[in-house]
């Protein structure tokens, strides 16, 4: 096994020669297995363990274990202790999500923080197998059946050649100990299952089904990358990165037969799962909207458009100015500053004339009923609404805009346009500049 | 079960009303029963049925019993014979494939001739399953796992929402008689083993197997339509049809680091199958080349060409061409012209002095040995070979290159350059123009 493992690495992972190496080591048999391995092939190794106090003492019998391995063998190791359920409420995921979070967040951390070159750990042929199986039984798509890399950036897997029989005989032939693995708790019965009944049923079925599995997973894998070639390709024509947000041109979209596949591949990510809402969007009205935990998706005339939601947005929200201050933060960065003369006022610089404004001014998000009588219209009324629908606003530009309020009046629609009332004029005092950076 | 069929139907294939429907029908429990549920579906329906002459007198009794349902049933029959060990042999394919392609062929046929708008085979749930985990323990791709549609253009597959169970439920409670089937004989023990142990564990792992792995499969079909997608979108902007073959342009190919994937998408319905050899030929000197059965893939510098190996190319063929000939068709459209007066020569009209010319010339291939005296070198010597160097000609230009030769002399590598030798002097009494089309 040795030397199979010597040719392996060779071959396909030639460039860990010399290199500092992290073995993430539960205490079972095969991360066990693995660092026995290692340790032999003479590399600079390290154990990273980590106790996710999911099993009470048994999980604190587990750290105890590789620590003694770790001492005995003379190999340095990191340990670590999450609060995995806390963790997993918190952030709403699964248990076993959770850990496998903590897990890779802090083997990145000990790659930057202790220098080490690449993280091993000890993931096997039937981890693939059962994996595929589960996922199988269960229904799943492309992604469940692929299993699980080689190599992903700096996560190496050098055991996935070899079989869980092979790795338990070595243990056996070396009398290694370990520590039997009693995590995957929930997915016990299913596991076993398949391990015992349906995997020997393939190899009946199959004297070479390993093998051959192993080669129908990197098709798979191979189809896969193809799938996000695809997926990429297609974005890069139909979806335009614009300050509110992703916008995905519906007239390019629709003109593939399968707009559908593409928009799951775009948007799973951004943790939406109403996929029927969302492809129901591309022929909607515009307006609607389907919302992920984190994400809005909205159809707005041709394009739907992705944006994270706000949220800390509250359209009650009111922000106070009060005479004399220099500078707002929030919710705009505004400055105001007194000036002698007036230049030509743009969308983000205004004049007004101070002893016309009445303190504190306000920052409010509009209404439907606002209305206000725009710089330059001779004192005509218009409603705020209307002027959205002139500057042709899309809906995500339209939330975004901020009111400035002299009492109920309103002296600028932030960003767009002035209004007429509180001009510098020739009886004007005292000039204010009122800039949005 | 009709009632189910009935609402599929109107929600999948609304577009089969009043149609006219041709049923594949084998004799065997599934097409018999989708034969009995569009008949009383009042559909305008006849049924195909084809003998493969595979199993003796067994399959002479299929042919009766299906003979017999449909004159009982007054339903129209059309019926073939298929010799399909031979079709199998002289197309070297399996007989499983040979008889597919037969059958398939010939229903199309019958759509044509006999104004059918669709045809329908009595593929159900089971079906796909099986073939899946067939295809799963021998090893294969995505294309082996994303089953058969439920509609393939003109093939309707209306049965594979039902499982095997509730269709022979069916023709139990409706006293529907049936030939067994014992075709499929080679899969015969792998199928039993995967229906009666396999599939049913499976099941047992989740009791909602079959509808979750329905929508598996649904899954793998849209991401096998982006693979699709993604070979279309990549061979566009890498291959270019040219007339002596598909060239594919290895600086741009080089750049996707799994252009492998491609090549294998784009060659593999070309019959090729030595992949190593294909991705070596990547990186190999000019000149290397990989065959099908069928095609040639030529590296030549900076591109792979693909191209249909000419089978009745023989480098030893020679054409005459006699004293007075006005045409010759083969190998080559050339015109032998007598004219009063010489214009310019070009790439593919020469004009030579009939008095120097040896009758009968001869076409035949180059040879590396070649020589000949250009035209306009004042008699210097060339090699054939050089003058193609020159030329910049890939490998599949020079080998369809034809000499044109009067003794042992040439007097134009066709289409290229004339000999100075036989070119047209004050001397000169008849002049002949020579014009290749």
């Amino acid at each position: 096994m040795l030397d199979r493992l010597k040719n392996h690495i060779t071959q396909n992972f030639p460039f860990l020669e010399n290199k500092k190496l992290l073995l993430a080591t539960s205490g079972g048999l095969d991360s066990i297995v693995m660092a026995r391995l290692f340790n032999q092939l003479d590399y600079a190794i390290a154990l990273a363990h980590c106790n996710f106090q999911l099993r009470g003492l048994e999980s604190f019998g587990d750290q105890n274990f590789v620590q003694d391995y770790a001492s005995t063998n003379n190999i340095p190791m990191f340990l670590t202790q999450f609060d995995t359920e806390a963790f997993a409420k918190d952030y709403k995921l699964s248990t076993q999500v959770a850990a496998r979070d903590l897990r890779y967040n802090w083997f990145y951390e000990l790659l930057e923080t202790e220098g080490f070159d690449y993280v091993l750990t000890a993931h096997h042929a039937d981890d693939n197998i059962e994996t595929f199986l589960i996922n199988l039984s269960r229904g799943t798509g492309l992604e469940g059946l692929v299993g699980i890399p080689a190599q992903n950036d700096k996560i190496i897997r050098p055991l996935l050649l070899f079989s869980r029989e092979e790795i338990a005989n070595y243990a056996k032939e070396n009398k290694i100990e370990w520590r039997e693995d009693s995590s995957n708790a929930s997915d016990k019965y299913l596991r076993n299952k398949i391990r015992h009944d349906l995997v020997p049923l393939l190899k009946e079925l199959n004297p070479h089904f390993i093998p051959s599995f192993q080669k129908t997973q990197s098709y798979l894998q191979e189809s896969q990358v193809m799938v996000e070639d695809a997926s990429i390709m297609v974005y890069q024509q139909v979806a335009k990165q614009e300050e509110e947000g992703i916008y995905f041109d519906l007239n390019q979209l629709r003109k593939l037969p399968n707009y559908t596949s593409y928009l799951y591949q775009w948007l799973h990510e951004f943790g939406f799962s109403a996929w029927d809402d969302i492809y129901d969007l591309v022929e909607s009205q515009s307006g609607k909207h389907v919302f992920s935990a984190e994400f809005r998706l909205l159809k707005d005339r041709d394009s739907l458009i992705l944006s994270p939601i706000d949220l800390e947005a509250n359209s009650e929200e009111e922000y106070f100015i009060d005479e004399g201050m220099e500078d707002v933060k929030i919710p705009l960065n505004l400055s105001f500053c007194k000036v002698d003369d007036i230049y030509i006022p743009t969308n983000t610089t205004i004049f007004v004339d101070q002893e016309k404004l009445e303190f504190p001014l306000v920052l409010r998000r509009w209404n439907d009923g606002d209305n206000f009588q725009p710089f330059g219209m001779e004192g005509k009324s218009k409603k705020v609404s209307k002027l959205f629908k002139d500057e042709k606003l899309s809906l995500l530009e339209k939330e975004n805009v901020w009111i400035l309020w002299s009492g109920n009046k309103i002296v600028w629609v932030v960003g767009i346009r002035q209004d007429e009332r509180f001009r510098v004029d020739n009886k004007t005092q005292n000039i204010l500049k009122i800039e949005l950076e």
